[in-house]
């Protein structure tokens, strides 16, 4: 990891600049794969599949006894770890119900706002090398709290010809309505412009690598929502001198090990803190399977060493990070936060737990992001309705307000709209409604 | 308006097809722009503004005397309905504040959520035909609401060298830190990228026609947020015989006066009504000033007859209308849209008065976007940070689940962040924390 010693926040930006994917190349090829799918449909998902996967689908579709057998390949001691996982992310997003109080804004004017599910939602959860069957819990559960009435996913299929195990059992155990056998971008096409077998959902959540990421972006601007912009992982740790240097090594560690362009920093004042951190990532990294990745993402690294902690939490708000640990004594650290995905407090807060089961969904804003966008909340899976009612008292008191609004904005018929119901109100012969 | 007596909803969703923007040369022209002012800040800022409004920009920013003298330009009545208006929207979205209750998801594990503001934020407030100081009040008064506290806008000069003096009066009273005299892509550019006078922001917001929009959409993958998509305006009337039918031709002409590629629509099962209706529109609409343009949006529109009100609402929500007036008898209907923007109850609710001042958000979710999309909220200001404490007790009851899960994901790293603290635990002569 390279040190830096704070000196301005220009010149560090710099330094911690995370490059979007952003590639012209790739835009057409992504946009000829999701045209190919939006065309063909179920054919070009087929001719994907083997030219990508090298998997011949013979169905495309994950059949009802696939789905219950699943359950088969699981250990017990998985499934409880599962089964408290739900639990726990149930109780956190279950809280985040919102339920809005009518206001009567002026007299015979009474307006609210309704939080109604997204009906048809799609997951994407990708294959490779780790089955993330977590993605699954985080992405199904707000889905089903929030009521949405179809949840479907897509995944690839192993090298094997099947889809994980783990990741079956976890759909089903969390309510996903079906899932299909496609991955990649021709999965991301599928369900925003459906096929003969995949139907079309209106908006699209999980990770994914670039061409997954790409063909997210690009159904984004043709009316399919998604989740939020993706990028490779990030882990800050914000610590003084109470921190375990072992403990912040192994959650550097932690994100390193996702990817080699995953970002980690550590940003504090104190300098032993530092040596004992390197010193302990050089140890630790050596025993890890996946210690390939980790050391390449360590590499691209940064410890960033301030001059106070002020000077620290203003490093960490400017850079948003996905993920921060703070590892510090002074417990009001957390209150000057202002720009994070999900934050972990104290020595015990390890990353992970959040990852998988503390409760808090894991799909967060990377890259900056965090400045504008939050981690999956179960707004994400929801929208919002605005209502009012309004009776004759309501159209006396607010009508010659806006009348007067619409005809300094010229726009007479908005005007006329009112003007002609405050006339009929004049007629004390009239109907009443 | 063309007639459709309903049969499925399939043939009925082609025939009310509505097209997104979407022209492969626009987005080359609009990415030039883009580019330009990205590298060359306000000289290309300049350029533009001669090319395209022909005016020379003498400052690009409004100056504050330009802003305290703009109220001497507005009448007291039009102030008084601003006024109203402003504390209307305001009534409403305080209303939407939100504090999450921090939940103990498991015996030393306690995660919660905190609501916080963008903190830099742009507006986008087009010229043209109409001076939409209503939008100001639209986005301004929730941004301030928030608590965002950089608010900056950008409107572009009127043909006579100045800024619509409404709008500068209505952006001084809402709390908008600084105006700039710059319209069109360039505006969004300037917004997204910062130049030597416009300081960059995090989410920009606002209505346009389709360079901005398409200007919006592009830099929305470049890492800034941006409202929802936007496309020409919509109503759907729902409408039963109790409805008066002058009302719903004077609303259906409140929206077709927008813009020429507004689509308006009443879906209705009762022939007289609609008979009311086509006479009333051809009566009202010869009274507008704007009526070349109503005129050719109700060309385009259509009215729809349903055998009976279930499918006239399976109907409504399958369009998914931005506006949705529902002048029926039986109150229960409200309760079965599951996809709108905003909803108008009532022979008296004209949307009219929720585009101005009944308290509501008019920048709505257009081309079946409500389906996944919310109109502004509160929360489109804000950004949630996930928090979560662990200690000792927390980590010793989850940990051991987590190491699971790990390593069923072959996660290594993020195990062993767990089982490090785990060992740690055991130590009985360890330092406590």
């Amino acid at each position: 990891m390279e040190i830096i010693n704070f000196t301005d926040i220009e010149s560090l930006r710099k330094r911690l600049y995370r490059k979007l994917v952003d590639d012209d190349d790739l835009y057409l090829s992504v946009g000829n794969i999701l045209n190919n799918v939006k065309n063909k449909g179920d054919i070009s998902l087929r001719d994907y599949s083997k030219m990508f996967d090298k998997v011949v689908l013979d169905n495309i579709i994950v059949t009802e006894d696939e789905l219950s057998e699943a359950g088969n390949f699981v250990s017990d001691d998985l499934k409880n770890a599962i089964s408290l996982a739900i639990e726990n992310v149930s109780k956190f997003h279950v809280n985040q119900k919102n339920k809005d109080v009518p206001i009567e804004t002026m007299g015979g004017i009474v307006c609210w706002r309704k939080q109604l599910p997204i009906e048809k939602i799609g997951l994407y959860i990708p294959g490779g090398s780790a089955p993330l069957f977590s993605t699954v819990i985080m992405l199904a559960i707000p889905a089903k709290i929030a009521g949405c009435e179809e949840i479907i996913l897509c995944t690839p299929l192993g090298k094997d010809g099947n889809v994980n195990p783990v990741i079956l059992y976890t759909a089903k155990l969390c309510g996903v309505s079906k899932v299909y056998k496609i991955g990649g971008a021709q999965a991301i096409a599928a369900m925003a412009y459906g096929t003969e077998t995949v139907p079309k959902v209106y908006k699209i959540f999980g990770p994914g690598n670039k061409y997954v990421t790409i063909a997210k972006q690009i159904v984004s601007m043709k009316g399919i929502a998604i989740d939020m912009p993706a990028g490779p992982s990030e882990l800050a740790v914000l610590a003084d001198d109470s921190a375990n240097a072992s403990f912040v090594a192994a959650d550097l560690l932690s994100q390193a090990e996702h990817d080699p362009d995953s970002q980690v920093l550590l940003v504090t004042c104190c300098r032993k803190l530092v040596k004992d951190t390197i010193f302990e990532l050089k140890k630790q990294v050596e025993n890890l399977s996946r210690k390939e990745i980790a050391k390449k993402a360590i590499d691209n690294s940064k410890i960033i060493i301030a001059e106070n902690y002020n000077q620290a939490i203003e490093i960490i708000n400017d850079y948003a990070p996905e993920h921060l640990i703070i590892a510090m004594n002074d417990s009001s650290v957390k209150d000057m936060i202002t720009n994070a995905g999900s934050v972990f407090i104290g020595n015990y807060a390890t990353e992970s737990i959040g990852d998988y089961a503390s409760g808090t969904n894991h799909t967060l804003p990377t890259n900056g992001a965090a400045k504008a966008y939050s981690g999956l909340t179960l707004e994400a899976f929801c929208k919002y309705i605005s209502f009012q009612t309004i009776n004759e008292q309501g159209i006396r008191n607010i009508g010659p307000y806006v009348e007067k609004m619409a005809e300094a904005e010229g726009l007479d018929a908005h005007k006329n709209a009112v003007t002609i119901r405050l006339k009929f109100l004049q007629n004390e012969n009239r109907k009443t409604y």
